[in-house]
């Protein structure tokens, strides 16, 4: 079984040649981040990645996590690679300064994260969750707070969670239970269960930092009287090092379909001491803020999973020995020919190529957007890459979950009757890959988000902001001897993509139902649309390389038939959306429910 | 966690209504086959399946199977249900009289078979793979053979397997290892290894029929040197009861994605006795004949999953409370609304209700199809009926197994995280239903057989007398007042199959990987037109009943409108199949394997 490897030709490509990273961060001022230091970056990553957490996957996944008096056990090995990773720095690269950190731009961190992730998805969570909870703390912490948990944070030594789902709600936190009782010295009393904890026990860090959404006993309902605490499972003692336990456990974890090597976690407080961060009943607001980020690493997911299974499937294609080409044997002294040579078998490869290579350009782009909104010096840049990046997030979570799940089931199909047998470990990469359309706000409700939110609930001028870019890049490339026909294809979807909203939006003032009824198909869409974009952009530079006599004339052709291969094949499914969405409420309402 | 009921009110509507399975029987002179034995038939099938296979279903999961000293043990209850089902008679109801059978009509097996097979489908792969070895007996065995096994196979006393794929063979079985040496008392000695063989070894039966492809020293290279033997895990002594162990035994059985409880199986023949079943070199033509009936079995595979999944949905959508209908509260004195109130979780469920309804349909006129081929006096008729079998069975296969894993995903989305968690059993039917897309010939050699063997290969006949069907019921119905723009809406479609036959053969002629670029998105569009078909058949008698002043409206207006979901939201995706497929071998065939 082949393991991963960082395909770092490609992520060069999108950084250097599509997206420039490296202008990028000079007109951010950020001349400290120089290609020598990025290069050294890049390949030390691989490097972790691909010996030390990916030959961990298979590992973790059939190992899981164990329970026992509340304690947790990861996988075996799983501890000790925390240990090279909180040692070797990469926990910190995007962590602040003064607290340990880097303090390298986010686009970095991502690329990073791409690797780890891809080489072992399960793993990557427990740092992946300390972030978060980092970035909300940083964001929305008291100084005596951020002086605290983010210089234990930062580096590693301490990881952290957000405790937000319970029982009876996920979605709709309007319903949370969790109590927060005040006491006289300012802290509360935690009390309440909450499921669905990432990584909320374990054996890999010294103490865990819970970021917990409770309700105070005067709290307005609703998700208006929702407040965040800090509640740390071992308290501080006057140094800021572990204390006394907290009252607080792991009831139990649960059995998942997969990313089993990541403990999932019933916890329990009863009582426990937290601390307010932020101000009263508003957490929800303090959570939201850190969702963008979170979302964005869900979407990156459905790469992570699709990449790796790609590199799977593409070795044993090349390898399998089995039938006769259609168009007669391709290597006659062999007993069979490999099955990369059937057409059918190149469709499955070429449509995860094509999802994979097109998912990375967008989230590359996105993360160069998350570096101008933190980095710019320009009020106006600052805002337009916000509202971007509020534009383009639902889209990545789910778009990018969604075809990351095909990716993976494709991967699966590759290797026939083995594809299911889970030494090959295909299937565990489609098992994985498939909570990351259900996490962090199911893509139902990301698609609510992008068009009722978003799109419509700025009257259009963030989906309008988008367009705008890509009607301009159709304007300057329509005359392209070799891609402008592709680049007619964009334009006119480009143009639909403004009518079908229009024309929701006008549905949506009668019937609040239209956009629901409409949402998925329009993210799906979106999606297309917005990969189509993405692809041309990489083409042209594949062109242009081409052009200009390349030495690398096999990976820039590739790119050309990669793009060629999405238009044609790929794309005419955002028609089969339109089309969907376009048939309205009425005929998923008529029904009662009785009637399902 | 609710458990699977057979929907019997929705089966007798495509068997009563539709079909008139009854009207069937007494045509084909099966004047046994009265409605109360029908009846009673599946009510008893129902009650077994619901009360005793389904509750087994997550145990199977759990525990799967274990093997020591190449003794498998199935899980817990999987070998007391065995014998309840042999007792009770179900093994038989279509098994030759002569041999214990009760000589019941295919189609009526069928249903039955759908109501185990949905309850836990792993479990009835066991009695599964003994009907295929059976019928693979009667068909090619001699009167010997034939009153030996079948007298243990029938009833099920014994079981049965089919040994074809080896660790470097799959899809091309040329290539086999395995070796026959014939011996002077007319027995061969078999010697070689078999995997993936389902059910290859366990503890619910006192024998095993292995029905095993070998080659004989002197054989023929490729398929037509391949032989079938019945080598049986014991010899049957004197009398035909169990004798002496032969030499062969499960060398391990594999760690699987899902269908856990079914044991899948290494198998080692060590100069194992044989006994050649059919005629020398013939032994493929002897498995295809009972391809066919797999492969339908395989696509069942996907409604049994997708039935299973809708009914825990449904329910689950009906009870679960979360966020408000976008249009109001539609219950202000509960916390929040049900889920089946918001527009995409009725997408969701009205998807998995149209593919399963629509491909209960399809497999519910196959198998009348079996009945005819079998029963019919009239050699025309039965020529026909074999005709459109050869022709619906790999869309029955790959159409009803790709959109069962897709149900069984949107399954596991109205779920939210839950769906993820393995006690809720969503996640299990996914996994469950991966493997269908795989055995019984990929899907993508399902597509290949459509295209070039079926439709390419009977000069399109085979296509035109299905299309021609469509056409006549499209002229007889196109006035329709209310479904007569569904009719149209068909008729194009059904001619649109015809021409991009003709222009897909075109270029086969000049470059034979035009098939294999074109044949899975034909298939596709095949299965949606052929579905919308069934569909356009089930709406006319739901609104003639209505019409009529039906007391079970709501009955059939879900019909009506689940008619109407399936034409306006997944009828669009046929298209966006035509536009791929048009886009030719080209852009699949121009990267050398390195390029990838």
């Amino acid at each position: 079984m082949p393991e991963y490897k960082a395909p770092l030709r490609d992520m060069r490509f999108v950084m250097d040649e599509v997206f420039d990273f490296a202008a990028g961060y000079q007109a951010l001022g950020l001349q400290d981040v120089e290609p020598d230091l990025v290069n050294a970056i890049l390949e030390e990553g691989a490097k972790f990645a691909g010996e030390v957490l990916a030959p961990l996957n298979r590992i973790g996944d059939e190992e899981g996590c164990h329970i026992e008096n509340g304690v947790v056990t990861t996988p075996k090995g799983f501890k000790e690679a925390y240990q090279q990773y909180v040692e070797n720095g990469w926990g910190s690269i995007t962590g602040p300064t003064e607290y340990g950190g880097q303090g390298l731009p986010a686009s970095l961190g991502l690329v990073i994260s791409e690797m780890v992730a891809s080489a072992n998805y399960a793993w990557s969570m427990y740092p992946g969750l300390s972030h978060g909870c980092a970035a909300a703390i940083r964001a929305h912490g008291t100084q005596a707070q951020k002086d605290l948990y983010l210089s234990k944070l930062t580096p590693g030594d301490w990881t952290g969670t957000m405790c937000l789902t319970e029982p009876h709600c996920g979605t709709d936190l309007g319903l949370i239970k969790t109590r927060a009782v005040p006491e006289a010295d300012g802290t509360y009393r935690i009390t309440g269960t909450k499921i669905f904890i990432s990584c909320g026990e374990h054996d890999m860090a010294e103490n865990i930092v819970h970021l917990v959404l409770a309700k105070l006993p005067d709290a307005p309902a609703g998700t208006k009287g929702i407040s965040l605490f800090i509640v740390p499972k071992f308290l501080p003692d006057a140094n800021g090092e572990v204390g006394e336990r907290n009252s607080l456990a792991c009831g139990s974890i649960e059995h998942k379909m997969g990313i089993k090597g990541s403990a999932t976690c019933v916890m329990n407080f009863e009582g426990a001491t937290g601390f307010l961060i932020g101000e009263i009943n508003k957490g929800l607001n303090c959570m939201f803020t850190m969702m963008n980020h979170a979302r964005l690493g869900t979407g990156m997911q459905g790469l992570c999973h699709g990449e790796a299974s790609y590199q799977s499937a593409v070795a044993y294609a090349r390898d399998r020995l089995q039938m006769r080409a259609l168009s007669g044997p391709a290597f006659p002294d062999k007993p069979a020919d490999p099955i990369i040579v059937h057409p059918d078998v190149r469709r499955m490869l070429l449509t995860m190529k094509a999802f994979n290579e097109g998912n990375r350009a967008l989230s590359y782009y996105t993360a160069q957007l998350l570096d101008k909104a933190h980095y710019s010096s320009d009020e106006a840049e600052r805002a337009d890459a916000e509202n971007q990046l509020a534009f383009l997030t639902p889209i990545c979570k789910a778009f990018m979950t969604e075809t990351g799940l095909e990716v993976t089931s494709h991967g699966v199909q590759v290797f026939g009757g083995h594809g299911f047998i889970r030494e090959w470990g295909q299937e565990q990469q489609m098992r994985d890959c498939r909570i990351a359309l259900l996490y962090e706000g199911t893509n139902g409700i990301q698609a609510l988000d992008l068009l009722g939110r978003k799109v419509l609930g700025s009257q259009g001028k963030m989906l309008m902001a988008f367009t705008r870019q890509v009607h301009q890049f159709c304007k300057a490339n329509e005359a392209h001897p070799t891609l402008g026909g592709y680049v007619k294809k964009l334009a006119q979807l480009n143009g639909q993509w403004g009518e079908l909203t229009t024309k929701i939006g006008m549905k949506a003032m009668q019937n609040r139902d239209e956009v629901g009824a409409a949402s998925v198909d329009y993210l799906m869409f979106s999606g297309y649309v917005t990969l189509a974009f993405f692809w041309l952009k990489m083409a042209l530079v594949a062109q242009q390389q081409l052009d200009a006599g390349t030495s690398e004339a096999d990976f820039y052709q590739t790119k050309l038939a990669t793009q060629e291969f999405y238009f044609k094949r790929l794309l005419p499914r955002a028609q089969a959306h339109v089309e969907a969405l376009e048939a309205g409420a009425d005929c998923l309402m008529q029904l009662t429910a009785e009637q399902f």
